[in-house]
């Protein structure tokens, strides 16, 4: 298969482009029986959607999904979900003074170096846009997973450029515009990010994404182990620059005696490993930190090159969100529940009842 | 395709366990015309063989290769390679103490939830000795790079545990057991672990693995981006819990202004991006940075259960080592390798000539 | 990946039902620079398009395929090119009758047994109709295969029921809506299927397709050899029943000494093999031929049983084609361009320039 | 995944050349717990085995296996089942008449013509002899859907050259060397292979196989039906050139009145679908039959080329069967148990407890 399909079983096939007619996605192998309509999808578009705070994009994109085909009478059959997403606040002439150069930081250099191949528009097939598709994808598996299994999938921001944001509630991420899990920091962020615009600059941040509930078992080592996979998916994600699982890379300072988690009769008594051993799910909670790095997208000047080579500077103007982190914790929810669901059913399939 | 198989086109599939008969991989995909003799692979094994210095298991294994298939009068002919590694120091006894608990922080526990089934001799499955195939394949997959692509795939030890190994120079990398890239600090790390190894603990690392000379234009956005296939090799690999690429996860703190490279008429005037933008290859070094956990397997007594559920105590005595990281570099370059080699395929066939 | 995909490099996932809003295609791995419109796509889906005759459904679809994105200023991009076809004569008032019941020899059992859901409007996912999204993305397939190789591929109806029809000219194959290479049969034909239609019965028939053209090198054996992948393509098109290359079952009787072709400075003396050898094409002509059965959806009463398990009898109304090979040939040949393609991608990456 | 591998969920990667080392296979995938010894499968081996009548090669392979991972202490453990098979009566000398030229209607034309490489040896990758790891896998296929689902898997030839063998009795086929279920033909079908062998030549055949106790619902449509999975595996057996399912060929002239198998409350009354309906098992006998080709390498002189394109004579001495179908039956009994076991545990996958 292709570049363009994430699963072995639960298979997500992602096209479109930022400026072209629409988006959407296939999802094939969803199990039959699940109730589905496309106000569950729509929920979780919503919260990723562009233009709901001053600190995103401003573009306005109603984001309207709709099922084309694998929902009979509100229910799964079993066959392919075709999912469309009309682009419908497309301005192609934003982009018209940077068709002829790269931006620096920007994968219009390696698209055009790999494809010969320029689409300016928006960014074409490497805009962030194209992760509406992955989050309504992700809501199909986080619906089942949890109907399933109890399985419940939650990201929080958990630092933005210099401030780390320490978590008090989950009540509080879906109350801000920042996915921050605590309210008291909340207008410092805001002021941050009014500067950072002023400044036409951008910043990097942090995301954290847990799932609670996942069953021991799921993950295939040698090479698709979970956290692999989880790796996979949330590094193919724009602008993840890391990613790790439990511990992460404090692990490197830490000593088996304190890195490796204890178990008694009552269940694990920390968790360092972040619910994976040896490539499969141990039954805690499964954690996964992720780096953002900064858009590459910015009203600074800088300096770049052309088609031909010769020295250019750049300065992009348009819409972008000065911290694509911002509105990336919805999508690395559907990731998580992508990949969950693929090795829910890839370990039904091996291994039968276990699942 | 289950989950032992690594890569789509260059496709290898692993098997074996540490204490059965042999382990080994099937390479399908690799193209026809390579010189390959076992020295070749022999010599890559050899790099990461156990017992060759007090640092490591003290598992004395050959690990002779042989090649069974694929390659005739010394050049591959297109079919798949068959490789065979025989076991031969395999002291199942050692395990015997371990058969009916689980090793705090070990994978026996999440295989035995996941295939209810034990196999304790040596981990069985989830012994890091199943890396010596991924260092068979990807020494295939490094020659052939070299030779067509004049790609160059080095590693080294960048800190271990609380000590940071500032690079130095490639020279003294393969002159220390540590794969540390710095003359002056290798006394200190062998302090270290001898104090380790006396205390019956294990450590964390942080491994560093480059790659230069890799054209522009590799890797398939959206879900199969290059950075995402390499951070699914990586966290594949035992005891792997982060992986970054470029910057990683200093980028949560970086501004745009900072973090995008700028390009001139000689190139990019910075790295940060790691050699990947958009999940597509720049033709910079390729740079990815990963951190390793201490082995699980220790000597100091600590709180499990049994196979009933049963609180108990567990030392693990038997040959382990107490840094993996130690061993890892050769591991990574293997796995590197192997990705891009991928790639560069996947590359060569949709895009033809570009390759 | 699930199965609704058909491909490893030229990847084309396909969704939709029969009544359902719409069906398409994702067609993920196209190679760019390929000059594309939708009227190209349009020209395919036309000659396999219903209601064009009386020997065929009266269904009154447009078929009008809009592109969705892959494609930039007239040109494929590398991205996946997305294809809707809405519905739009979607009478789902017709199959109320049968929602209830089985159709002798039709998928609605099996589906039904399978996903425990019964989607019967116009058969749901198993309706010929969902044939034309595979048609849209042969015809990309065609046209590249076309440029890049030469390759040409034809179809016909080699017999109807108990009707041969000897091969005359390509060049009457388009004048009949049969897609008979023989203009004096054609008044036959339509006399055996005016008399069939009138009896409310339906016809098996036989097709035959040819690629002119293709490079000897193409296939990967052992499992996936070309003829493999071309017996997987065509038995997984709805009625087809059995699929042969070159003397197919004829080579039953067949001595070596006459089956095995011979071959001299100016090329093989004759073409028992159809174009392959050992899983790979010889440069020869690709011939298959196909088996394709009666339509199930007959007027005719028939025993069956409904959903509870008690005997009914059954008879399709609604409109149905009483032969559905009289509309296979475009089909047939897309699905042939589709394997082909992907081969030819597979062994450009494996083999290099020899593609 | 390349194509050495069959199967998506029960993966089964061969590899070997038929003079090399060594031929094997690993089989990804397959359940835990599954009762598993090398008799097991040495049992079904023996049954292709060449050399046991006068009617086959004289190559004297004893074909023995061995398990190098996968199981311990008798059972599966879900981890990679590693096969090895040494080759021991490899004649190399026997090919090197025929090093330089290319036998009509043998593989090495295309292979050579795809790979730039030439391996005389026995034929290297395209023999026959590759099927013994098929054989193999299909073993533990085979006994694990006996196991968990009562099916039972058998083959015998219908057909040996201008003889049809009319079906008498199973008990007959493990008597003869035919695989012939007909006590009566015996002497005939003697007859004809011995006249044949004095002439020098070889004959066609036609093999049928039926999987009896499949259970309803296996199957992906569209593109990866569960007759399209049958069809990719047979036709990529070597010398097939024709696969059918249930009526076959003859559904041609057949009228839909006729060819819908009819159902009532005591099951269907007639099976000329084969056991599959739109794609998906019915619940009926699977019923499959195979053209089988005659062997290329025959005695009588023919005419060919050189890899110089000069015209030569080729005669091919060494040690051939001469009807490759007498083998075929327990190579298509495996192929047909690989599928269907990937379909068991893919259906297991996607629908659960129905598997």
């Amino acid at each position: 298969m292709s570049g363009n399909s994430l699963g072995k079983l639960f298979s997500v096939t992602n096209f479109g482009e930022s400026h072209g007619p629409a988006i959407g996605a296939v999802i094939d192998g969803c199990p039959p029986g699940l109730e589905l309509s496309e106000a569950d999808i729509q929920a979780e578009l919503d919260r990723r959607r562009p233009g709901t705070s001053r600190h995103v994009t401003q573009r306005r994109e109603p984001d309207t999904v709709e099922i084309l085909s694998g929902v009979f009478e509100g229910v799964t059959t079993g066959t392919p979900i075709g999912l469309l997403i009309r682009n419908t606040d497309a301005r192609s002439k934003d982009y018209r003074n940077i068709a002829d150069t790269f931006r620096p930081g920007h994968a219009d250099f390696s698209y055009f170096k790999k494809y010969g191949i320029r689409d300016p528009r928006g960014g074409g097939r490497s805009s962030a846009r194209l992760t509406a598709p992955t989050v309504a994808a992700g809501a199909i598996a986080r619906k089942w997973l949890a109907r399933e299994h109890g399985v419940r999938i939650r990201g929080y921001m958990s630092q933005l450029g210099p401030i780390p944001i320490p978590f008090e509630t989950w009540d509080e991420v879906p109350r801000n515009p920042f996915f921050a899990p605590n309210a008291a920091i909340v207008p410092q962020l805001e002021a941050f990010m009014d500067d950072l615009r002023r400044a036409g600059d951008s910043i990097g941040a942090r995301i954290e994404v847990i799932a609670q509930g996942v069953p021991p078992g799921w993950g295939e080592p040698l090479y698709d182990r979970l956290d692999a996979d989880i790796a996979h998916a949330m590094m193919g994600l724009n602008a993840v620059k890391g990613v790790s699982i439990g511990s992460g890379f404090d692990c490197v300072t830490m000593r088996g005696s304190e890195q490796g988690d204890e178990q008694g009769p009552d269940g694990f008594m920390s968790n360092h490993a972040g619910g994976v051993l040896g490539g499969i799910s141990s039954g805690q909670d499964l954690k996964v930190s992720l780096a953002v790095k900064p858009t590459s997208s910015i009203r600074i000047e800088r300096r770049s090159i052309n088609r031909a080579g010769d020295p250019v500077t750049v300065q992009t103007l348009g819409r972008h969100d000065p911290c694509v982190a911002i509105r990336a914790t919805p999508i690395v929810e559907a990731l998580l529940g992508i990949v969950l669901m693929d090795h829910a059913l890839r370990h039904r399939g091996q291994c039968g009842r276990g699942a």
